[in-house]
């Protein structure tokens, strides 16, 4: 019985670690820190088996899931919340009762094979799109995602959540524009930036060696300057919606790489 | 001024009026009175332009967004909110001050053409999903959308605001599966199922033709009986992570089959 080797919860909302808790929610505080949290088993377990040290973890058996039961047989050295001292820190609807407190990953750079996919996003505010492309770039095999410009942060709650984890697995990376230029730049990557004005379809461009996919704000889209791609692709629409969702659309263009990699024509 | 136009607020939140548009928050109550609710300039602009007859239109001008603003100039007709009561009606965070109560749309069988598309979605749960895919569905120009079994209503609020109004220009039935297996096979549609366990990779699937693109729960997956497609295909997974999400693997299918109707080979 785990439960056994606890200690007794913390109950008081006001116990200065449930505060700390809230207190990195906020990305502010976070990066000053220099932390991040994971809530959830899966998305623990995914930072875990990527490499991510779990320095505290906290619990609360009481809201457990079947996978939190599963995953986390073995409470050992977790801090036991109550569950409404839980509820407090956590961030979702239905907590599954478990929470860890990581460092801050150092950004990581990929290291570009010669066929490499890298992501580039620029800005984008939705956690939920960020997290879904850095779980399609996992799928798809992409070297890395690069993240620029205010949007949302890529080690935020709910994009650990929407990526289910893959942020830790996939190289992912917050850079300034100029640092991001230069390393595709050195990297002789070839940048193609998807938007809806481009005069080609996805599907009709070569998409092989080195490809930086260059992705923009949901509303806003690619700054000026990052028009000036090498290539610019759309994905053709049919239909009374005006767009596509940005995840959606990376997507396309990611596996549409991959496949040409594996000898289709375009 | 628009707001010189309107009545005076309902502002209690024992008003009859906002209890009975709590009470078409459920689904049964929707399907019971033959209603749904669209909540949104957007949506309902989407809605309306789609044939659906809008009846009653709830404001509250205080909430309205740039957008709102834009595209409901004249509020002539509307039922005013105070803002208290606006937000309890709201199924949103930040609502934009726009609801509408429109009759629940018959369902709506695709009339296919020789190349057309139609995605069938089996038990789906998450509303987010169904509505990214009736968006996608929308882009790509398919046919339809059948909802097969226990699963999120496609009527629902967050299946509307998801799909951004797609739901009502695309057009999409909710059947049980004897009917729709029928219907299918009546119009000569080869299915395909995606399953993560099918032999071939989808780019090497000939998608041509009328196809029904056969989808599972996130979890479940499909049930065996839908097995028996005529054809199974998966998306190739590179990563860490054990699966796609289901919405962009129906994105991934759909536009594999449009990049084969334009030419392009398997």
């Amino acid at each position: 019985m785990p439960a056994a080797k606890l200690p007794d919860p913390i109950t008081s909302l006001q116990n200065p670690q449930v505060k700390r808790l809230v207190r990195l929610r906020n990305r502010r505080e976070r990066e000053r820190d220099g932390l991040l949290l994971i809530e959830g088993a899966r998305e623990l377990m995914r930072a875990e088996s990527a490499g991510v040290r779990v320095d505290e973890l906290f619990v609360c058996p009481e809201l457990f899931s079947p996978e939190a039961h599963d995953l986390f047989p073995d409470l050992g050295g977790a801090t036991p919340l109550s569950r409404a001292a839980f509820e407090k820190v956590s961030g979702r609807e239905n907590p599954d009762g478990v929470l860890g407190v990581a460092p801050l990953p150092a950004p990581r750079l990929p290291q570009p094979g010669s066929d490499a996919l890298v992501v580039v996003l620029h800005g984008l505010e939705k956690p939920g799109n960020v997290g879904a492309i850095l779980r399609t770039a996992d799928a798809a095999g992409a070297a890395g995602v690069l993240v620029l410009g205010r949007g949302a942060d890529p080690y935020g709650p709910n994009v650990i959540r929407a990526s289910q984890g893959s942020v830790f697995s996939v190289p992912t990376a917050v850079l300034d524009e100029p640092q991001a230029l230069a390393w595709l730049a050195e990297q002789s990557f070839r940048t193609v930036a998807c938007t809806p004005d481009a005069p080609a379809d996805y599907w009709d461009t070569p998409l092989t060696g080195r490809v930086a996919l260059l992705l923009g704000a949901e509303h806003a889209g690619l700054p000026a300057e990052w028009r000036t791609a090498h290539q610019s692709v759309r994905v053709p629409m049919h239909g009374q919606a005006d767009s596509l969702n940005v995840a959606t659309a990376a997507a396309l263009v990611l596996y549409e790489a991959l496949r040409q990699r594996r000898g289709g024509g375009v």
